[in-house]
């Protein structure tokens, strides 16, 4: 089959792999429907030193089950399912409390012999607590909302959740990149009336409106800061999103957040300290998010996407086949598009 | 009358200073009964650079009130009251949310016109919000562990209660300053029934078994999250109570934090970046905590010391009268005394 191996930066190449095939009675492989590019691939895309073997990329997709092993139940050919972007059992303790990104039986897709998500097909480990059933056929036109199951729409919503966004909580949403648009969706869903958007791209911000943002703040740093404040009658907002993974974007949301507020983040984190000193303190701000334990959310956001209450893949905003992979990371990379859908 | 003024490093004087007197009508004037130093007066007393002038310090204190101003309502002349570590009015929007801290028309004690806690009386800035009525005598038996509920128990309970502390987590509480065993009985109050403590002055771990710690760890460092991942079969705890303030124990913090639990801090942090990295990322560690406000737990804490259920005041074991306050701090500092309370 094909698949998308990074060599380093700026080199990502589609190439002949050998077919998934069960190596273990938990397994399944599963033909992709759709894949897409995710902002965190752009992070080896853009700094991965170069390597004579490439590495297996690509963490998001759904597609169709060709075969699974002996201890899987509740799963056959034919069955359409969507993928989180890690594999868990989902019986351990972690997978009970909703943790599945730490699942004591778990791990990565493109990691050691596991295929990575960009790729015609791929052998699914813990298939049974991996992988969930979507009721509809290959050619639904719903594919894209329910590929951003898989990471990007759960991301988002994991930041709102963990900040604790509701009907009461005014949100700051930092980032117009494809998991900050998701979460003004998510924060929008759980009931946020207020929800500021900090971006500059407006067709990306526009979008941003579309999903729920009531405003927009372009400024950047300090201006930023202080726009965001004016808006709040100085207060700040009771929940900041960081959707970005840089220090500046999380020294903007610690500059936006109310007093005993929560900040949370969802980008990964290109950074290695957090300034939280004693100011952040005396304010009692919480810093809280991480890796989304996409699994645990499926179920609770599946039906909404089904009903056509949300539509979270208009994040993509272009359609590559395997040959277009290469371009389809360079035209992320220079912001041209803003998230792309792969349809082998 | 007589008040504690810091001049510097290593000088802390007691002097004569002018009475306090109404200046608002929501002021009142409270003759104190007891203070006591905080943990956090010893940052000044460590590295204050010498002035000419002394400035007034203590923010800890209970006593009698002398005189009310007339929009003060609720408290008369006779009253023994307790004083939350910051005056707020207790009626903002910020107080009404549990956050006296962060009050809009609140403040800090020692502040510019306003009296410290150190000395034998304190003008009291909206009383009416800030001071709590106790039902006991001006010779109660009781009146040390009421004091604690100006800061350092009220502290260690902020610490439990931000980072979830209840009967299904573990805990780990690192410290066994005043503030670390206040965090521990709060922790054994809230029903924690698994309790770390990481400390390594055995009288005061001794103290902290008694409050209701289930376990002891004296090493620190990597020997100590080591130590600690040991005992709870390699995870860590639910729950991580930062009572210190200083950087190394913020990285022992995250490094015997279970996955997706939460870390909270309550020691004044003497650092301007957090260690939260990736990794830290990846887990779904939360960092929470910051100056507590007392104000909002003293009518829930007060009933267990008035039943005798608690006795969070066994952390003072000096008592100093106002010639001694200086060795008072001395002691402190030389970690002496655990926490010195002043009977003026």
């Amino acid at each position: 089959m094909r698949a998308t191996l990074i060599y380093g930066a700026g080199d990502v190449r589609v190439e002949h792999v050998p077919d998934p095939k069960l190596l273990e009675p938990t397994d399944a492989v599963v033909r992709v429907l759709r894949s897409c590019i995710c902002g965190s691939d752009l992070w080896p895309y853009g700094s991965k030193p170069a390597a004579d073997h490439g590495a297996r990329i690509g963490h998001e997709f759904l597609g169709v089950v060709e075969d699974v092993g002996s201890e899987v139940s509740g799963l056959k050919s034919g069955d359409v399912v969507v993928a989180p972007f890690v594999w868990a059992d989902n019986t351990c303790d972690f997978c009970a409390e909703g943790l599945q990104t730490s699942c004591r039986h778990g791990g990565q897709w493109g990691a050691s012999d596991v295929d990575g998500g960009q790729g015609e097909a791929v052998r699914v480990p813990q298939a049974q607590g991996t992988l969930v059933k979507l009721p509809v056929g290959e050619d639904s036109a719903l594919l894209p909302s329910l590929l951003t199951l898989s990471d990007v729409f759960s991301t988002g919503h994991h930041c709102a959740v963990t900040a604790g966004v509701g009907p009461r909580t005014t949100v700051t949403v930092i980032g117009d990149g494809a998991v900050g648009l998701s979460a003004v969706l998510a924060a929008k869903r759980l009931g946020a009336e207020r929800i500021v958007l900090m971006g500059r791209h407006a067709a990306r911000t526009d979008l941003g409106r579309e999903f729920g943002a009531t405003d927009v703040i372009a400024e950047r740093g300090e201006e930023g800061v202080e726009k965001l404040r004016e808006l709040t009658g100085g207060d700040g907002t009771h929940t900041v999103l960081e959707c970005v993974g840089l220090k500046p974007a999380l020294e903007t949301a610690f500059g936006v957040v109310r007093d005993g507020g929560v900040v949370s983040r969802v980008g990964a984190p290109q950074y290695a300290e957090v300034p939280m000193d004693f100011g952040v303190f005396m304010r009692n701000v919480t810093l809280t998010g991480g890796v989304a334990p996409a699994r645990a959310y499926i179920d609770e956001l599946l039906p909404d996407i089904l009903d056509g209450k949300i539509e979270p893949g208009k994040v993509f905003d272009r359609t590559v086949g395997f040959d277009e992979v290469p371009d389809g990371y360079r035209a992320m990379a220079d912001r041209e598009a803003l998230k792309v859908l792969i349809r082998p």
